[in-house]
């Protein structure tokens, strides 16, 4: 490589990166479109350096928190010189070894070692892998947040819950628009995804274009909003893309994804075919465009609509408020009020799509619907698929439906859903379309990863140019190479009610331990000084067999503590944990012998002088 | 309806019984096929009465005690007059509200009421599904068990585990024979299944012939031992079927499962696919035909056999000693010695097709296999899909083995598994050719059986001739009617080590609490006579909070507990119930506030007089 040239060459790059908008303030004033579309055009920096052998500019940091090698906490920061930004903060569900916990957030602790860096947080759109995490962020970091007007809409609602709203400086902000975050820039362009308002993101880096597309897929017939970008992400393509991060959800599904308004086609076949039965669907309460479709339905079969379940509620409230949801005058009643109106004039939509214990239609299912009750005259439609992990919930619930007579239509039945992310053929229009140098597949688990890192070499991308990270990885670019640099603190954060990361692995083994066997509590007072037990043991068990059934096991279990007690006293040992590890292996082994179980043991020796 | 010609033909009928042999003999000798072929068409009352108006006959019941609206521990009674038998004796694997259960299995108290008309059992085929709760039953009820020689051949197994080998009369069957149970006579069918040796039943009942499929599938080109006994079938359908039990698991998928050997021509494209590397394929240990191709497979691409995982070595070394799995001389080789051959030539088969925390996939995945390392050089087929509930294990192995650098293959990926159940298309197929009057979908969840009840009714079957059963219905049938006469005890037995049963709803409640948050033990001591605090309260919690993180929270929750404890010692209140209900729910309330959590909270009070 030309030293020289380089030198001289960088010198340029910072001219450009000055107009471009590079300096070290950090104040969050935004571009127009135009501005920034200008400033681009009039950089005579940049024509010059495309024709010339590519040059090592300030490197950039990508840095994924959360949302690689997972479906869920999906957690960003870049990071450029003195700042960085974030996109989107999300939560993951705990998976079945989590006992009690409520939800997961990814670990902070990059964000605290670097906070005075920190410009600000970005947001793709308003699903809880993305927003959820967001209230225990901007708890810790009041820094501006940047989004569209619906998902700063729902945002909102979770910021009322965590009394934050007001205290929060949240900026809407339109596809196309661009953001000054620091040395860098942040443009929004609309995407497809299964909620509306969702976008991609091209961030004007030093270093180069980066684009994230943010959950995405291609509908050329959405609903509402308009299709995805193609012209703004082909055009930066033609400026030059350095890198592209992209959806990997359903990179092992070949061809492409159905556009939203095929279940819109669906619902009006299966309205027909339930007249004069009541119809009940249930759905995700985000997928806005998916209950438009169904209101359309409704109005044109003559029918009203009510809505079960408290986020289906609050979200078609802040979907009405916000224009993204037209329902006409008349047609929404209140589900306290569905046994005033005949059972074929109406459609309820629901929450319980995944077959969630509390949900609305688990509730329906099992008899314990306060204002609904299943007969065979329900006509019931589960428009979702189950996400894995969930199958089980589904299934209970659609067969406890069939049992109360109703008609079920689920799973791979009829086209009552179609999935919110880009499949095979989709995600090649993308890298055909943005042509990046690098490409870094995100949102999703490992497998996921591969097998579009695999489209992406299919399409001539160097395998030496792709990088499947894992969380915490420092991503470094400078335009020419990009590696793994480093590792920043990165991983999961249990929040269990009020307490966050306060149950770690020691709470969690002992909630397995206490799940799988029960606990056996053997209590007993003693004199130290008398050599003598003064109560007990007397033996407390919970979890472990039903204790009326068991009194001769008990009995032996509460003889043999009190002759390794006594032992122990009569040979002068009073050091209270070889009393306790004495007392605790003589009775677990006596348990496992007699059941071949291991509950806890817990001895607790009290003591009086 | 003529009373007086049904008089008269109940006579006819009564002669046809007992040439039949319907005598209340319980001996078990078995009918040649020959004979009981002979005895059938010798009988002259048959033939007249297949002309006339259909007659009353003595009542069957059919008592489905497992296996209806579940898929899982299989076990049914079929029963007449003075004599009864059961069809297999199965186990469930526990739900994931069972914590800490080992294996489920059915009630056995209608056994338990009727034990002396008990004649024996005759089992389908070996999947633990159908024999896994053979060894509880047979430790109640020494009756002969009927089977193929395959299945008992797994079946010694398990007898051998629980000290029952030997005084348990095994008798092998081979398809088409008959054995006489009582005035009823069961002839076991060939049909095709995912293990071999499956076999289906006819069943020669006063009432008239009661087809039962067992797990089934039509498979024209099987591996090994013929195609499912389409012969046969159709002839008892000539003959007169008065009701057909059938396999419903696959009721919801449209057409036809594949033959297992197309399995075999994947694996064929997959082992030259793998030409250098090493090959690992987990499959079912039982699907003994898989095993086989595997085996074929390795011998034409030149590479040893290894077996990993204790089923699968158990399963194997049964196939080659019964003579249903060939492997020729000097292929099969030790996993222990599996690192002195080169990796190409190697094929290593082994179990965790599911996922299983412990199996050999799962250790292998996680580095923890004793004598396979996993690297890039290793070409993984994952030949199952994942059961309804361990989607989630599977993908976390899949993951993990990719990480390592390894090809896997697994779910849709090319065919490498089919399934062993029939679909839409050949359970047609078997409605046809048995033409029943009566028809009863079993080996299914409610939807399945729905499902396949719906597509009996498009073969023409009239509604109120089909049963949609529950465990314990009673479902009896005098040859002209069939309906739900009563109701057997019935429902799901928990195994949780050496306990039978001494699991149930309280102690299930108690671990789920306590997985859910944890609990905490307060203990004091008191003397009653003085109103005295002795020692104590102290507190011990476990799963509830990293201890050492919340000693504030807990030194607070103990000054609580002392004065709720001195304030009613000093308003002479010693009622412990009431001391303990008012430590509880102070502590439970302190805890909540502080926490938003709800441990289970255990007050636990020694007195010293």
């Amino acid at each position: 490589m030309n030293t020289k040239n380089n030198v001289s060459l960088n010198k340029k790059r910072f001219i450009k990166r000055n107009n471009n908008g590079n300096s070290s303030s950090s104040n969050d004033t935004k571009l127009t479109p135009n501005q920034n579309r200008n400033n681009r055009r009039n950089n005579p920096a940049e024509r010059i350096n495309r024709s010339r052998e590519p040059q090592r500019k300030t490197p950039v940091k990508i840095i994924p928190l959360g949302g690689l090698n997972e479906i869920g906490k999906n957690f960003t920061v870049i990071e450029c010189s003195n700042d960085m930004f974030v996109i989107d903060c999300g939560l993951a569900f705990p998976d079945s070894e989590m006992l009690g916990v409520d939800i997961v957030i990814p670990d902070f602790t990059y964000i605290e070692q670097n906070a005075e860096k920190l410009r600000g947080v970005v947001l793709t759109h308003g699903h809880e892998d993305h927003i959820g995490g967001l209230p225990y962020f901007l708890k810790k970091f009041n820094v501006p947040v940047y989004g569209t007007r619906l998902t700063l809409g729902l945002l909102e609602g979770k910021l009322r819950e965590h009394g934050l709203l007001g205290s929060v400086k949240l900026h809407t902000v339109t596809p196309r628009q661009t953001v000054k975050l620091g040395c860098m820039a942040v443009e929004f362009l609309r995407v497809n995804h299964s909620i509306p308002d969702a976008v991609g993101l091209a961030m004007h880096t030093p270093a180069g274009i980066i684009i994230h597309t943010g959950d995405f897929k291609v509908d050329y017939t959405p609903i509402e909003g308009g299709p995805i970008d193609l012209a703004r992400f082909t055009d930066l393509g033609n400026k030059g893309v350095l890198a592209l991060m992209s959806d990997s959800t359903n990179s092992e599904r070949p061809g492409y994804t159905m556009s939203e308004r095929k279940v819109g086609e669906s619902f009006q076949k299966l309205f027909d075919q339930a007249e004069g039965k009541r119809i009940i669907i249930a759905t995700f309460a985000s997928n806005i465009h998916r209950i438009q479709q169904i209101v359309n339905n409704a109005v044109k079969h003559g029918r009203k609509v009510a809505v079960s379940g408290r986020s289906m509620v609050n979200v078609i409230g802040k979907g009405i408020e916000l224009g993204y949801l037209k329902i006409p005058d008349g047609i929404l009643v209140d589900i306290d009020m569905v046994s005033n109106y005949p059972e074929d004039k109406m459609c309820i939509v629901t929450t319980g799509s995944q077959g969630e214990a509390m949900s609305a239609l688990t509730r329906m299912a099992m008899g314990e619907h306060r204002n609904v009750s299943i007969t065979p005259n329900d006509f019931i439609i589960i428009s979702a698929t189950p996400i894995p992990g969930n199958e089980k919930f589904v299934t209970r619930v659609v067969n406890e439906l069939l049992k109360l007579g109703a008609d079920v239509v689920y799973e791979a039945m009829y086209e009552v859903h179609v999935s919110g992310h880009a499949c095979q053929e989709e995600q090649k229009l993308i890298l055909s379309i943005t042509k990046p140098k690098f490409f870094i597949p995100v949102h999703g688990e490992f497998k996921h990863l591969m097998k579009h890192a695999e489209t992406a070499k299919s399409l001539g991308i160097d395998e030496k140019n792709i990088i499947i990270g894992e969380i915490g990885n420092i991503i470094e670019t400078d335009g020419v190479d990009m590696r793994i640099s480093g590792q920043a603190t990165a991983g999961k954060v249990l929040v269990d009610g009020l307490g966050v990361g306060d149950v770690g692995a020691i709470v969690l083994r002992d909630r397995k331990h206490l799940a799988q066997d029960g606990i056996i509590i053997a209590v007993a007072t003693i004199n130290r000084n008398e050599g003598e037990i003064l109560s007990g043991p007397d033996i407390v068990s919970r979890g472990f067999v039903y204790v009326r059934e068991s009194e001769e096991l008990m009995e032996e279990a509460r003889q043999l503590l009190f002759d390794e007690l006594q032992n122990c006293l009569d040979n002068d040992i009073y050091e209270w944990n070889t009393i306790k590890t004495k007392m605790k292996d003589h009775l677990s082994d006596f348990i496992y012998f007699k059941t071949k179980r291991s509950p806890m043991i817990l001895p607790i020796i009290m003591e009086i002088q």
